[in-house]
């Protein structure tokens, strides 16, 4: 062990060459400096950290550091250590996505000066794929260099009453640290190792309970998989029935697209049912390996299937040994009563009961789970292999959610700011835009407003007008349905954050005709 | 809103029916506990939410509670509230997981009484598929119930050498948990939503700014993709090299089989490379479309690709448009000198560098990242999908992480404990078993330990009797190698927790050749 590692400060990976040690990490420094590989602000280790890491004095350090700091690569300050300077323009392209901007000389002075905009790169750039040997140093005198880098969000509307997400600004921040504290105090350290491919036993045992109790689910541990989201496992779902000879997988009328491109990139059609007052219509279930449901709460239109389909469709699956696959996206919010029971209660070996934590939660948290007949999780798990799964901590902290009540307390409160909107949403129409109709009924994060006929495309224009985000429903009818176009906006009352929600509210109203 | 839910308490899940509230209420209870869909323990909602819930009067759901009380399905406890009773036994699969054990009678005293052995149900068993109607009361008269059920972890060997997990014992649990409560603090609520399918920006640019730095790796956060562990990004490149029409993919003579059967799930054939004492050797690179590589510390072998071969592999790279793929799964730690830089670092244009937090973490983590080549990050997006992305917290977490400074503090430390390990079992072969060798570089978290010709099945028949868990050499080679069968180990002294390794060190030597 000549030259061990320092156990203190900063890794810095440097390839000395040439004559000389001085010299050779004066060059190293300098090309990871030139290059981009070292990003602006960059701090670099202490010369003493340097020095043990490299095997080398720590004199040698602290003097490669002087020559660079007087050549303006780097600059000095007392307290903040050593760091790569401030608007040095890379020689390629920038390793943290900032455009090249104006080179500067920078005295310790000069670091973190206020923005400006890029001019042209004084560092003459190097031919790309390989490196030079030392570049010019930077020495414009042009004005202060840009800021650090930032990371980029996408740009948002002014109001978003897109469907899918939940009011992410109450997520239960709070809470959910106090549930992974407390799984992380409590974890056998083996809960950190690769784990049981279905997920960790602790977060399914808690689904099991919780489904079982709050949605009518027979569910058992065993069968359940914990999956990153419903879309990953449709993902999964679709393999399996693609390797057992699936051709053609029947859906609603109305759903996401999402959804069907999934199942056709698994090389399944999907075929719209029927659909009218009572909801979708399984009648036309025929030779169809599988039928994609939300029967609980349809998405988009919002109805529950009716008593008699339900029966139906368990009928048919056991008639023909297909599989249902329940969508149950938003169980966790109906207002005005107990919600309906999940479908795969009536017959767990031929239902497939998928939710998520995306609307109840978060989408970020990436956590869904599958309740699966017994016959199917041996095929699903080998669809999704042992290479992706979820993350052992954030299903403890579930875990920990779910069993401390914290999920429930989360869930009731959630339940009663949607209502609220819904109310709020539904008592303005009424009060200024009577001709336009909310259907469906007192559940979820989204609802369907009929427009009164052709007003459609107007009311679309003035909410682009308005910077408002919101969808027609055509945009969730499947392309074969047999069904009547309908003028018809699917608002997501749940997607803003409580201080947006009024200014949504009201942007949604100006657009709607009176 | 004729019966909005309580905002209180827990969700129970209800469908009564039939003549009379209290009746159909108390049926319908009754029921789930009796088909199991209520787990023994469970706690219920109190009477008042309960009856705000399914919008009875609160004495209907009191009335109801003492019947089933009465009756021995539920016990009810001041300040533990009403729960359902212990060792009932379901009518069908238990939702626990716990079999079937004998029904008791429940007076509030005899919940959660010791553990004993299960036997027979006395409740008949209800007809699978279906719920029967109301069924007997449990009134058996066994000893005390079983304790609730506990989430069941797989057995463990005494000592576990198993190469490839780092100490989990080690993990920074606290340090961990601030850089959550840090990045939770200071995340906007988009952070939460369905995100950018390359991973978090947050990270990315984090990534970008520690890989250059401390592995010399050409990265932008642009090209970074956030993966679920290098099997999960392998699993992505394979299926884009198969969509591209290769064939078949050059290997390293050892490895591991996972990735190899990885590849062939994609489709693709591996054909390994020669070995010899210079490691891998590139000359047989022709028309295959990639190669997998571990350039910075062969696994298992230990050493460190020849420079003259580094230069051949991406030689061949730009001749032929083929594609290299560095798995660099222990570049934190190398214990004699700075490790030698990426390979990725002499062409990012034709080497994809691969990255994990398994091993400088922790593997349930479930996080990596793969740094691509600008052609390829579309085609594997596409491959992946936006369905399973890794959780957001935990790429907010280690994003924080890392630029705190808490990952190079953490992993000074682990390369120290590590390199101590190393030490240590290289100072007991010399001293207890001078005829074994330990081979490849002071790296990594594993050795390959040359035995005697001969010994291997002796020592592997006396690990076994020890309970000690170690892997022979001859598992990690490809059986199309054209290498000689040696009689090695490969010891993973990274392994163990703290407390655990001095026992497995000690295991070790004494089924070790003296």
């Amino acid at each position: 062990m000549a030259k061990p590692w320092a156990t203190f400060g900063v890794d810095l990976h440097l390839e000395p060459t040439g004559p000389g040690i001085r010299r050779g990490l004066t060059d190293a420094l300098r090309e990871a400096v030139r290059t981009g590989r070292l990003a602006p602000g960059t701090r670099l280790p202490s010369s003493r950290t340097l020095a043990a890491d490299q095997g080398v004095a720590r004199n040698t350090v602290a003097d490669a550091y002087a020559d660079l700091v007087a050549e303006g690569w780097l600059t000095a300050r007392q307290g903040s250590g050593t760091r790569v300077a401030m608007g040095i323009a890379p020689a390629r392209v920038s390793p943290t996505g900032v455009s090249p901007a104006r080179a500067t000389p920078t005295g310790a002075g000069a670091a973190r000066a206020a923005p400006t905009g890029a001019g042209p790169a004084r560092v003459s750039p190097a031919p790309a794929g390989r490196r030079a040997g030392t570049g010019a140093p930077p020495t414009g005198t042009s004005p202060a260099p840009p800021p650090p880098p930032r990371p980029r969000e996408p740009a948002h509307p002014t109001h978003n009453l897109i469907p899918g997400t939940p009011d992410l600004g109450s997520f239960p921040r709070t809470e959910w640290l106090k549930a992974a504290r407390r799984a992380l105090a409590t974890a056998p350290y083996q809960a950190l190792d690769y784990g049981d491919p279905r997920g960790r036993i602790e977060l399914r045992t808690a689904l099991a309970g919780y489904l079982s109790r709050a949605r009518g689910v027979r569910a058992d541990p065993d069968r359940i998989l914990v999956c990153a989201g419903f879309s990953h496992g449709l993902r999964l779902l679709g393999a399996v029935l693609r390797a057992r000879g699936a051709r053609t997988v029947a859906v609603e009328s109305y759903g996401l697209d999402v959804h069907w491109n999934l199942l056709a990139a698994a090389g399944l059609r999907t075929a719209p049912l029927p659909f009218d007052d009572r909801g979708t219509d399984p009648g036309e279930l025929t030779g169809q390996g599988a039928v994609l449901l939300t029967p609980g709460h349809q998405f988009p239109m919002g109805g529950t299937l009716h008593r008699d389909r339900r029966a139906a469709v368990v009928d048919w699956a056991r008639r023909t040994g297909g599989l249902v696959v329940e969508d149950d996206y938003d169980g966790e919010f109906r207002y005005d009563r107990q919600p309906v029971g999940a479908l795969q209660g009536l017959d767990p070996d031929h239902v497939v009961y998928a939710g998520t934590a995306s609307k109840s939660l978060a989408p970020g948290l990436r956590l869904g789970w599958l309740v699966l007949p017994p016959d199917l999780m041996e095929p699903v798990l080998a669809a999704k292999g042992h290479a992706d799964t979820c993350g052992s901590l954030d299903q403890l902290t579930l875990a920990e959610f779910l069993t401390s009540g914290a999920y429930d307390r989360h869930v009731r409160a959630a339940r009663l700011r949607y209502r609220r909107r819904r109310d709020a949403l539904v008592a303005e129409l009424a009060r200024r835009a009577p001709r336009v109709h909310a259907t469906g009924i007192a559940a979820g994060l989204h609802v369907v407003l009929r427009l009164p006929a052709g007003t459609e495309p107007a009311v679309l224009r003035a909410a682009a007008w308005q910077r408002l985000a919101v969808h027609a429903l055509d945009r969730y009818q499947h392309p074969q349905a047999a069904v009547e176009r309908r003028d018809a906006l699917v608002v997501g009352y749940g997607t803003p954050p409580d201080h947006a929600w009024s200014g949504a509210l009201e942007a949604l109203c100006a657009v709607l005709p009176e």
